[in-house]
């Protein structure tokens, strides 16, 4: 177990001088580390699995719940996942070197970005084991040295799987210190890293709402983080309203227990007395439960009130709260008031009212006519997903490879200096 | 003056609601409103010259150095200068709005990011009153808001100034509250800004290193900041001599006081003997002081001894340090470990050699054969400069309007769904 803050800082050092040459491998070179990795997790997964069973006896014992448990869970399914996702990311565009906005200025030196490596990137992450490997994965494709700080409960999980990739990785001459298993799970050594501001660039926690507030508000190092998603489906009085109940359970029932399923759900005044019962019969099919404003119960007075925290709440689970709104204006009003900049949707086929709702709603993801489950790294094309960030900062919305990279300005003479120079 | 955290946060917040609607706004309402905001500095010049009296003489009152007292003081061409900064900006592109990355995915939804502006910036300053204008026009172009925090030797002026754009904001219906002026100069009032993360998007603070440390660790809010430029140039074995002498006396003498001029030399041992002798004549005419390695001194015995401190440091004055470096290698890791990530220049005529110190050094400008001064947002292309980033995270190098903008995602479909859907 490593404690001190001077050893968390000799792991973090170690592991900036170790991205300094990821940060030079060729994209040929990663994507062959890749495919090593998937293939020694696979040759590896009768040792994983034993130090899985280590893990799920513990969280038994402390009695984890159920669904607690089934994220812990290694299978065989799951391992080849695993395997697959790191595939996956070999086949990704590199996103690193690339060089975009070149221009030649007016005294000919041509200036142009190129896309780089961050550095290292920490991430903080709760009980799924799997997040080991697509983190490392996603990390070293973009040319990053990571730093993987798990849980508690998948502690002995986490090991087994690094040392599995570190194995991988001798093939390669990839140093191993290029993905570093932080191995205690103490919340003061948590502290520690993030004062390591010197050699970790980002910090990605994921997890429950209260680590990731544990992460921001004790952190030096810049974090991109998303706290939850209270994602809305507005109905426009333009809306078809066979798409609209589409839209409506494929968002609230296809998933319910993400960060991209619907909440809320706003319904214009001048369709609400057709459209809400209509929704209502196949909410209740499917097991919803509607909790609505007034207006809402003055047409279906046997569902129950909305409340203010209702307006609030992730449910995470079969419930939705629902609102008629007088007017376009008062549906943009309350996503911004009670949204979290995730993920809103609006379904309506005026053209003007989709532009001015595309113009003024303010969050990561904004969808016409389209399901907001689609707000997800691999749906929207950016092949895989390290998180989403709901911070404007740097990236927005789900993030992929490019958002691990940044970019610096290049800039080529033939001797320019800004000032005439004589000697 | 204000000082609860309380009223700090109704400001914050009044900012907020504020940036709303400048974030509708169409280029054409921003553009006149600039032109309108030079015309009325204009015009109140007088007005700003009473409150700027006021500063100076409180500033000489303190003893504050004539350099501070210099930054301090307008004068028509300084009140000429803002006006001309403003118009400049209203001619540049607008960001907002722009759509790119533009894709069709498999199931015919069309995935594109637009730009949009961040919301609310607090800039916090020191002395200079000029970014008071300079940091409002620049926000207010990108669709944000702007928090205006100035140092208290510039209060009078800044009030002044910001009382000006004002009566131009009247004529054009944008809120007063969108350039906000935080009348309080109190270090407590300033943590209790940087609190505000609920409606503050991001802090730039401009100023010494001490300012921009208190900030970064006192904020809960992003802060995009640069402590100091280190910046060097590298003469390779490979440079032409005489260019290279070019871009050391305009990296070194042409403006020794910015944070984009040259502190550090590096030389290649093969051209050590023949360049440096050369080197030193010139910057012995231009008045500036060498201090060397011992390969340095062995070659230039007059040279005094550069210590470990003089390799970190910005000298900001007509002072050099010189190190003879064995190899490529040496070169970039010295910019590795004594660098600030700002600008560092290679002189060479190996296309390898430009090309691996392009991939090798991670400062946010890297110039091969160009000057270090280049590294500035106009001369770069950006318009103009809100600031400069060395931290690598959203935005690295000068920041011009891009930097104040993010990207959403926007999805447009006609009804799809991630799942089939049964009724």
């Amino acid at each position: 177990m490593l404690q001190t803050d001077k050893e968390l800082l000799e792991i973090a050092k170690k592991c900036k001088q170790a991205s300094r040459r990821v940060a030079r491998l060729s994209t040929a070179v990663k994507d062959e580390a890749l495919h090593a990795m998937a293939a020694q997790l696979e040759k590896d997964r009768e040792l994983i699995f034993a130090a899985n069973a280590i893990d799920v006896k513990n969280g038994k014992d402390k009695n984890l719940s159920p669904a607690m448990i089934d994220r812990l869970v290694l299978n065989d399914l799951r391992i080849s996942g695993m395997a697959g996702a790191l595939r996956d990311v070999a086949s990704f565009h590199d996103p690193v070197g690339e060089m975009s906005d070149i221009r030649t200025r007016p005294n000919g030196i041509q200036v142009g970005k190129r896309r780089i490596p961050l550095g290292v990137i920490c991430i903080i992450y709760e009980s799924r084991p799997n997040v080991t490997s697509d983190a490392a994965g996603l990390c070293l494709k973009a040319g990053n040295a990571v730093l993987l700080r798990g849980g508690s409960e998948a502690f002995h999980s986490n090991k087994a799987i690094v040392e599995s990739l570190h194995k991988a990785l001798k093939t390669t001459g990839i140093p191993p210190e290029a993905i570093f298993f932080v191995p205690t799970t103490d919340r003061s050594a948590l502290t520690g890293l993030l004062k390591c501001d010197d050699y970790i660039d980002l910090v990605i926690p994921r997890g429950g709402e209260g680590l990731i507030r544990f992460v921001a508000e004790n952190s030096r190092i810049p974090v991109i983080k998303h706290y939850k998603g209270v994602c809305h489906l507005y109905v426009d009085k333009d809306a078809n309203e066979e798409m609209a109940i589409n839209l409506l359970l494929d968002g609230k029932t296809s998933r319910p227990g993400v960060c991209n399923a619907l909440e809320t759900m706003l319904v214009h005044q001048d369709v609400a007395e057709t459209f809400l019962p209509k929704a209502a019969v196949v909410l209740r099919k499917k097991g919803v439960e509607m909790r609505g404003c007034t207006a809402t119960r003055n047409i279906l007075p046997e569902v129950a009130e909305a409340t203010e925290e209702d307006y609030y709440a992730e449910y995470l689970s079969l419930i939705i709260a629902v609102k008629v709104v007088k007017n376009y204006e008062e549906a943009v009003n309350h996503i911004e008031k009670y949204g979290s900049e995730h993920t809103d949707v609006i379904v309506t086929d005026s053209l003007k009212t989709s532009q001015v709702f595309i113009r003024d709603v303010n969050s990561s993801v904004v969808a016409v006519n389209a399901s907001s489950r689609f707000s997800d790294g691999g749906e929207l094309g950016l092949g895989a997903e390290i998180g989403i960030s709901t911070t404007k900062l740097h990236a927005f919305g789900p993030m992929g490879l490019e958002a691990l990279t940044t970019r610096k300005f290049v800039v080529t003479g033939d001797g320019q200096t800004r000032h005439d120079i004589k000697w």
